[in-house]
């Protein structure tokens, strides 16, 4: 963690490791929370191994389809920690990262089990100072809580 | 393997993988083999594991230090296969990819037990065709054959 070029957003939740990491692991449920709503996730794939594809497509109120996200998995420790990257496609290929991308960003998942909960820690790296700004800018805090409401509504439901 | 985006190296050495594999990962050896000559390796650090960093300094017969070379190490499987990005920085970190650096990649280096010797394989993936083709025109053949021959006549004599 280095704060000059990071965020980093930590909280005890009241659901187990095994259900936070089913939730991030799974299509079915990512599709079901990963966008704060009314935003939808509406195609979701996850190929669990390290340089397999991480992949979620976002769509709007409207309807309207965001470029998909496609990252590559790097470390892959059930129930604790989960490690990807918009900087490479799946099988560790560079992504190419046109101008017109504003920040790219690696995303360290880890949860510890807390009593019957987990103490749930994404730290959001970038590679430099104006990618960290933008991504404040966008609502990197207020999003990611969001979308942890919706994943533990949604896991204490299934 | 994308033949559009990647180049791919691939020779029988008559030294064995144990030894491959140990010129490329231990950096007093790297230091001797991994620039071809007249042009030097002066600095080499490896933090063998994945996350970890693949660091070399390259030196010309002038004295001419260029940019460091920093990777991140993504696959560590002794004696078989090396896998590291300049597309992330070490612990994953987005390397911040000016517009003056002229393409990323990422390599692949695979090592096959064949007969007493070692069937080498080095797959160099980029981002895009560009970046292919600059490599290609830099002498990406050439140069790697050439630091082939030189790990191979080091490990002959360690």
């Amino acid at each position: 963690m280095n704060p000059d070029l990071d965020l980093s957003f930590e909280r005890v939740v009241d659901v187990p490791p095994e259900l936070v990491w089913k939730a991030w692991t799974t299509p079915e449920y990512l599709k079901r929370w990963f966008t704060p709503a009314p935003w939808k996730t509406v195609h979701a794939e996850v190929d669990l191994r390290p340089g397999g594809k991480f992949h979620t497509v976002m769509e709007s109120p409207e309807g309207q389809r965001m470029p998909p996200n496609t990252g590559c998995l790097l470390e892959v420790v059930p129930n604790r920690r989960l490690v990807w990257t918009g900087a490479l496609l799946p099988d560790y290929r560079p992504a190419d990262l046109g101008a017109d991308v504003p920040f790219v960003f690696t995303a360290v998942i880890a949860m510890e089990p807390h009593g019957s909960g987990t103490r749930y820690t994404a730290t959001v790296m970038h590679s430099n100072a104006g990618g960290k700004a933008k991504h404040e800018a966008m609502g990197f805090e207020h999003g990611w809580g969001k979308a942890l409401d919706q994943l533990v509504a949604l896991m204490k439901t299934v």
